[in-house]
């Protein structure tokens, strides 16, 4: 394989960002930011760092300081993904409700299969204890690194240079092009992930006013209506569509 | 995957060593340790360490001290590798001799497709230089990770953890057991083809009844919730969901 071979399938790469939740330390940014450098990779979002910028951090990016100097901090991983088609969770564990799941391989396929354009998030999160139950369901899937049972701590770098290090890989392995998503080609874009949390928010509040969910005791009704719809990843018509039905709920209610 | 699935292939795995030659940041052992723990690997050989055994490289080990304690620290790369059957040695550049140059996928190939019992050394040179010439030519095939051409300088133990899962990876695909359809295993059945045909017949009835959908020009919109849902694959519980919730939306449009 040359070099100019190993650049060919990376235009839709560029789409790929890589986004840290609640880091603690700034070092683990660093290594991240050189990680994903290697790799051919170049957006990084901050949700919520405890330290940074950070001298441990640049010195730990090596040579992809540039990576953290053009870093976006942002305050929630809503604003971290808003413009997202595909989210992607980076989870150790297996939760209470299931998730999609893919293996870091799985997780490639899914990216070079996403039209061109879509914009798609890696989500890493904390270090000792990586994403919230809330966050994962932001998340279209959720990406698990084979790891062994009795130690599977990897450091959050390590887990990024896999992730970038998978799709790389992957993406020159899939010389023939990849298949696009659910096998034909689409004639909508994927909704964002800004548009589906509008939605899911909607859908929510008419799910109290029609007295389908308390307030006071949700469970997990709200993430089972993610799951499931983002399962399907809407195009922006499809979301539309679900919008425009629950507007249309809420006018009804509202008639005297 | 299950956990127990994880473990299957592991037997012949546990017969590569990663072999780490001249490190001169005690850090990067620890951080290797750790790499090579997750992914399931426990035996390091250490070529002339410039600083071990060493604080720095216990405290980047973390929960991996014990490969550390069981490191063999050798003088020669020749002792490293002596009763080895194959040995891959980490190559960042293309060399003036042309040698046997893999990716991590290949390697892993090659790894798994040795014969019982070999054993197997993945070598890793000095930070800054990697390996010379005589130790390249010290083993069967060089392994090259694919990088960003302007910037290839992963650092030496993320290179042991990319290689390592790489392994992992590989075999645990090697299985091909079918996976379940989600990734993971599923709490609750599919929902009936009429389950959700009543489903979608109710839906139809509450979006004619909240003046969304015209009876008298239906256009595909019926069809775009049908194709969205069963994109999906709603289990039981999630069709009763949305089967509630239509039930709701019923009784508050009956209210007076």
């Amino acid at each position: 394989m040359t070099e100019s071979d190993s650049e060919m399938a990376f235009t839709n790469l560029e789409q790929v960002r890589v986004v840290m939740v609640h880091t603690s330390h700034p070092g683990n940014i660093g290594a991240a930011a050189r990680a994903m450098k290697t790799m051919g990779f170049r957006h990084l979002v901050l949700v919520q760092p405890r330290d940074f910028p950070s001298a441990t951090a640049t010195a730990m990016a090596s040579g992809a300081t540039d990576l953290l100097d053009s870093a976006i901090v942002v305050e929630t991983l809503q604003e971290a993904i808003a413009d997202c088609a595909l989210v992607v969770g980076a989870s150790a564990r297996s939760r209470t409700l299931p998730w999609p799941l893919v293996n870091p391989r799985e997780m490639a396929q899914q990216v070079l299969s996403m039209p061109d354009n879509s914009q798609v998030a890696l989500v890493l999160g904390r270090e000792r204890s990586g994403l919230t139950n809330d966050e994962l369901a932001c998340c279209h899937c959720h990406v698990n690194i084979p790891a062994n049972p009795d130690y599977s701590s990897l450091n959050v770098a390590s887990a990024v240079q896999v992730l970038t290090y998978e799709l790389r890989m992957s993406s020159q392995a899939s010389q023939d092009k990849p298949k696009p998503h659910w096998g034909v080609p689409w004639d909508q874009p994927p909704a964002s992930a800004g548009q589906l949390e509008s939605l899911f928010q909607h859908w929510e509040r008419v799910l109290v006013d029609i007295d389908f969910l308390n307030p006071n005791n949700p469970r997990t009704l709200m993430s089972k209506v993610r799951r499931l719809i983002l399962r399907a990843h809407p195009d922006e018509v499809e979301a539309n569509i679900l919008r425009g039905m629950l507007s249309h709920v809420d006018k009804h209610l509202r008639k005297p």
